[in-house]
């Protein structure tokens, strides 16, 4: 079996492009005494993870408490996992599987709120073991995240005051950074003045934040911008994808992740059907184009896949001087990778000049 | 465990309204003599696609050659499975896969070019079996179908004339029809013409359509005005979403699969964030309603889910008089229950009065 007898839609991974882009922040990080904590949302992949973890990763970061459960089996030699669940698990099932898993892996949880702390605390104690709290601090996203340096130093106190658990820092997310990287520094001069505040008070407080976690795949390589962060959690980079690509954060040549398709129907004229949908490529539409349609055909750069259904995707083939044709593949770069890697139960790992390897997505689904 | 402690998210399906619409859409069906082939990608779960058998549904119907193999094994007793594959499914892993499949069950393929034909005609020669094949019609959706009467009959005539193809009808998919059930004759009526011409032009032909396949949840029940149907292939009626429920095709009492949720933070003001993103609920929009947000939660329906990342859904709660605070458990009509219920292993199944049971999404993530 090789690439151009793959059952379709499948999903490829350049293997040379992932330890590029794995190499690239690694480098990034160490000139800038940085550490990374790569977000595995994006593989999911154990694999992956300790090829990030060798690499020199200072640990690993999830969102859910069943992704910590999959991903603390990703070790390097005798080290037992580094987690950091970049969520508010504060209810009583993921509160209580953390603190399970706190007995033989370090786990970090970020939290926002009293009931969060209490709640892990709780869980922590009774299950005998220590879980380390960052306390999430919003920057400007405004998802999660307390609102003031006053906030969050009053969340620190009501930490530092429950058993189970251990104050190890503050974590921001400037995920509402989607300037280019030449035009960022203003957004995160404005991130830094609210960690700055933050840090401050604590401080004064007679507080130490060990751990200052940020970063994400837009702005990495301009953490160095933000005075205080000692490590970032860039997930995407790993594979990139439009989003990254159309922000201006990466080439096409950095994208290693692509789903190879069938044009399945050229009925319609002025367009052609392949077979990925919503469930392949997921809904989600490029952030910084949202018109551009639902993902790029790598050989076909002026077709848009301007419609999906859950299996169909409606091409618009008419600004193509050459068209694909019904039975032919080709090739698409998505528009967000992490959640269409969660679609898929194994993607196909290309090295040169070997046949497909599978490549299992170990945390596949674990939305609990 | 009941359900009150289910893990969150938590696909929960309430048993009693799927027996309801089931059997609502089985004695529309008899009333008209019309067979029902229900589209099994909504719940993709061999027990489901049973009990509409059990109601009467003449076969299934399905996307892909994967979900194929998959519903094949949800037989009537000694019945051999009745599937019809509604989708052109021409390349040579799934041509080869449905052809062995037809060995042991009844297979149906709905093309729309002379090219798929092809394929799987030389596919069911190689393996020695028969591939009944319906000719996909487009009625006004846009997406597949040939585009005239004299292109279904040209590509009839192709069908007739290859080995180890069984020419058996039509298939037409009113996908574009989003009107309320009382504002559809007019649309229906103009795929009756297209339909109708097909249909005579057939028969001047000396061609019979066995078969004449149509519907789709929101036109079900007016299949009736749509002469020369055979059979009709609803898939969301048997759970029902925001989209059934604002395009007026049903009430909420109607909506059998929602999404236990937990509110796991409060801190930005006028806003709850619920552990249900786009891994959970998708990134659909509602059809008739887009900017409904992403779904409906029940116990505060003047709640908006306004924004998803992956594992977050932001909602604004401005509007409510009563608020959700963190920690409580939310329940969730996601907007598309399709690709939803794609997202999950396994669904619960609640019986009155009893625990939830684990209902395994059996097809799910078959995509090939």
């Amino acid at each position: 079996m090789d690439v151009t007898t793959l059952p379709t839609p499948a999903l490829v991974i350049d293997a040379a492009i992932v330890r590029r882009n794995v190499e690239r922040m690694a480098a990034y990080a160490r000139e800038h005494a940085l550490g990374v904590r790569p977000h595995t949302k994006t593989h999911k992949s154990l694999r992956l993870a300790a090829m990030q973890l060798a690499a020199g990763a200072v640990g690993l970061t999830v969102a859910k408490a069943g992704e910590a459960e999959a991903m603390a089996q990703a070790g390097r030699g005798d080290a037992p996992a580094d987690l950091l669940v970049a969520y508010p698990a504060l209810d009583p099932s993921r509160a209580n599987r953390l603190a399970r898993l706190a007995r033989r892996a370090t786990v970090r949880v970020a939290v926002d709120s009293a009931y969060a702390a209490e709640a892990l605390a709780e869980a922590a104690e009774r299950a005998n073991g220590t879980i380390g709290i960052l306390v999430d601090v919003d920057v400007g996203m405004g998802r999660t995240g307390v609102q003031s340096p006053v906030a969050a130093l009053a969340l620190a106190q009501k930490v530092d005051s429950l058993p189970g658990l251990r104050l190890d820092g503050i974590m921001i997310y400037p995920g509402h950074v989607w300037d280019p990287p030449d035009a960022q520094a203003p957004a995160l001069a404005a991130v830094a003045v609210i960690l700055g505040a933050t840090l401050a008070l604590w401080r004064e407080n007679g507080f130490e934040a060990r751990i200052v976690s940020g970063g994400s795949t837009p702005t990495a390589y301009q953490s160095h911008l933000i005075p205080g962060l000692t490590e970032i959690r860039p997930g995407t980079y790993v594979f990139n994808d439009m989003n990254a690509l159309r922000g201006g954060f990466c080439g096409l040549n950095d994208c290693a992740a692509r789903i190879v398709c069938t044009v399945v129907s050229e009925a319609v004229p002025g367009q052609v059907v392949i077979d990925a949908g919503s469930k392949t490529l997921t809904s989600d539409r490029c952030i910084p184009a949202p018109e551009s349609g639902h993902g790029l055909i790598v050989e076909y750069p002026d077709a848009r896949i301007t419609k999906l259904s859950e299996e169909h995707g409606q091409v618009d083939v008419t600004a193509c001087s050459r068209r694909p044709r019904v039975g032919e593949r080709v090739t698409v770069v998505p528009n967000h990778i992490c959640p269409c890697v969660n679609l898929h139960d194994a993607a196909w790992w290309l090295e040169p000049g070997e046949p497909p390897e599978s490549l299992v997505v170990d945390a596949r689904g674990r939305t609990s």
